[in-house]
């Protein structure tokens, strides 16, 4: 593998690992309260847009990045909606 | 421009978007409780990343979208950081 290949699979799996710590504090303290809606409603489309392109352009990389970004922001952004019910 | 780049955009677009609500917020809150201090240090740390990438392989939309998402997550958690010295 290139250099360039290590550089872009180490940032994807950064971007991507990323939100592991963000699912767990949310779900571990049940707060979501300075997160974002705004930011995690566009930011999950993006990624499911991402992931589509993918799927179309068959970039292998970019759909397994997307897919599980889309599943650990989702899991926020559902852990948000579902805390903050009234 | 083809849908496929048209698709692109709208993805880069969202996820880089994605954190202006974020940096309003936690900057009129003066709060970044709930967000998750090892998601930005990874975070900011995988953009970089995807930045030298997008610079060495000489793809504007990649360098753009990432400078800006540097600069927006970046804020974020410097606000974090300041908002939570001790």
């Amino acid at each position: 593998m290139s250099t360039l290949n290590l550089l872009g699979f180490a940032a994807g799996a950064c971007t991507t690992a990323a939100f592991i710590p963000q699912v767990w504090q949310v779900w571990s303290t049940r707060s979501a309260k300075d997160i974002s809606l705004g930011m995690y409603l566009v930011f999950v489309m993006g990624v499911l847009l991402w992931l589509v392109y993918g799927v179309f352009t068959k970039e292998l990389p970019l759909i397994i990045a997307n897919a599980i970004t889309l599943a650990l922001a989702g899991a926020v952004l559902g852990m948000k909606l579902y805390f903050e019910r009234k």
